[in-house]
């Protein structure tokens, strides 16, 4: 990794902290990004372990010793035809504690032990939150974790395995969020969605798919979005890949959000009139009300001449078995974004390059 | 691969049949094994693709356009330190279905494509189960998969999301496999213990050990064993690897049971009395009474110079809870193989490359 211009920049006033600061929001109260000036040569990387920490160089956590690791990574991208068009899926759902979440866990952790740091606050609605808990005992640093009440037990029951301290809190997710942002005075913040060193874990997903088309960069890519951890990390890691001069473009991002929950969607058409309705889907890992990062969402989007698009619970339901019935077991959320192409694909060209992605494990389903 | 002294093999009276006739068993009843010929040449092999796919040259499936993948194996091989020495731990959780088992449903189910067979039975207390269902659905095989009804609800929610037809039968695993038999004669046993290709595919764990142990062989292997299915497959990719001169030594198997269920702990040990309990273990995928398979894994043992010992539930539960703390979420008979080591460590060598596998996801766990 490079150093000079590496640090932490304020996503409104812009103001400048070093990159090894503790701190995770602004002095004005927004929101950090990185800048940091990430090394890649396929060369050095192909020579490297088969995890995503074959892109260290890419990646600021400094020294080697800090990295915390359970070799995740590099999971598999497999075609499938949805209607005679074929597809890529990456399985995102085979990391160890069985969401893509470890990616963000992995970079992040692995960076609070390079700071020192020994206690760490998250919240979450349950995939996010077991991640931060299995690369913090694999750190040793104490977590703090905030869920909402009904958080499935599967997920619970894995925060709790991991030796977490688990907090259920009334309410929504929200709720949840509130709760955890009282304690982060004295306790580091390991936020998905707020500390933006996640994001520098989340990138790697772009790493590993144009490395798997060969270096090559998709034309198109289908992301579910909530708190758009993902969606954010990969235009990070597809803009380090064009920086880098390995990809020439970055490809459309489609962002997939639930008809039942679609923020996002609402604010890039403002003309539409939201539809009343629950408010809750089944696709639980992305019913987030107030995205806290929603403005760079869109922005990231229309950086990449992508769109965002709804799906309806039937259509999510019927991907999610369809998807089983293929041999891939994945939960709600993972559904999303298939849906989404099926939905999307009169508009696609047969000859384009589509990926999409399957979040977290069937297993993770509340029962 | 190669041909000529390809076939399947009776145990017992030593009868040979065609490697692609579609029998299961010998005319005399007995059990069949696969002779041939792996060939392996870590140059060609490391070419290949990043799945246990890459050992296509050793492995009974002669056409690449059977293999029914999802890009499973290569699992991580992880360093950790149980009471100071170094033990390197595989995570066999992190396959599609969440266990080890996949490495032998990928194979037997590419062969069954390869057969021309449309539909499979298999009798499983649930991993095996989740897994052919799996490969079944992707291979587009029915597949028709017989339980105890004591099976984890996580299991069974799993089998039935791939779309097999799922039987749950009264009584023990030993009734399941009863009424599985009933049905042999007119549809092709996918059995996880009796079909000898399933061991071609679980072998893949040795070579995989092996290549990530730079071409090395480990001196020491502790598998969990109740059918053995993965200690047999394990045996046959350790004979593979030394037939192509690529190690030179098999490394010790210490084959570690459940106290509660340790029937080949007491063939190998007339001398010791069992202990009467319940016949039941929280490791309920090794609880097998009768291991149809039992003699050739005794005797697969013995040629390891390896033993076989047995664990409490309360050592297993210790264990289990210690992996979860230090991130490593599986399911209890994951942990039974841990929990061999640390009782064996006063007998390991300090310079002895120790392995030990994780093979079920905690996700997998009875709620």
């Amino acid at each position: 990794m490079s150093s000079a211009i590496d640090q932490l920049i304020c996503n409104h006033c812009q103001t400048v902290f070093p990159l090894n600061d503790l701190r995770w929001k602004c002095t004005c109260g927004s929101y950090l990004d990185i800048q940091f000036k990430a090394t890649m040569d396929p060369e050095i990387i192909q020579k490297q372990s088969h995890s995503l920490w074959r892109y260290h160089q890419a990646i600021p956590v400094t020294k080697s010793e800090n990295i915390i690791t359970f070799g995740e990574g590099m999971t598999p991208l497999i075609e499938i035809q949805i209607q005679q068009k074929s597809v890529f899926l990456k399985l995102d759902f085979l990391f160890p504690t069985g969401s893509f979440k470890d990616r963000g866990a992995s970079v992040l952790i692995s960076k609070a032990k390079e700071l020192g740091i020994e206690e760490v606050i998250e919240d979450s609605s349950g995939n996010a939150g077991a991640a931060i808990a299995a690369y913090g005992a694999r750190a040793g640093i104490r977590c703090h974790i905030y869920s909402p009440e009904n958080t499935s037990p599967a997920k619970l029951a894995q925060i709790n395995a991991y030796g977490a301290q688990l907090y259920q809190i009334a309410g929504d997710r929200e709720n949840a969020s509130r709760a955890a942002l009282e304690k982060t005075n004295n306790i580091y913040y390991a936020s998905h969605v707020m500390n933006p060193f996640f994001m520098q874990g989340t990138k790697t997903f772009a790493f590993e798919i144009c490395e798997q088309l060969g270096w090559k960069s998709p034309d198109m890519v289908f992301l579910p979005v909530g708190n758009g951890t993902l969606l954010l990390g990969a235009h990070i890691g597809f803009k380090d890949l064009i920086q880098n001069d390995i990809i020439k473009k970055m490809p459309r991002i489609i962002a997939v959000q639930s008809k039942n929950c679609a923020p996002l969607y609402h604010l890039m058409h403002p003309e539409i009139s939201p539809i009343k309705n629950s408010g809750n889907s089944i696709a639980e890992g992305i019913v987030i009300r107030h995205p806290r990062r929603g403005k760079q969402i869109i922005e990231a989007i229309i950086d990449s001449h992508g769109e965002i698009i709804i799906v309806s619970e039937s259509e999510i339901k019927r991907t999610m078995t369809n998807l089983s019935k293929r041999g891939f077991y994945v939960e709600p959320s993972s559904a999303v974004a298939v849906a989404g192409i099926t939905q999307y694909l009169p508009k696609i060209n047969k000859s384009s390059i589509v990926i999409s992605t399957l979040t977290g494990h069937g297993l993770k389903t509340n029962k």
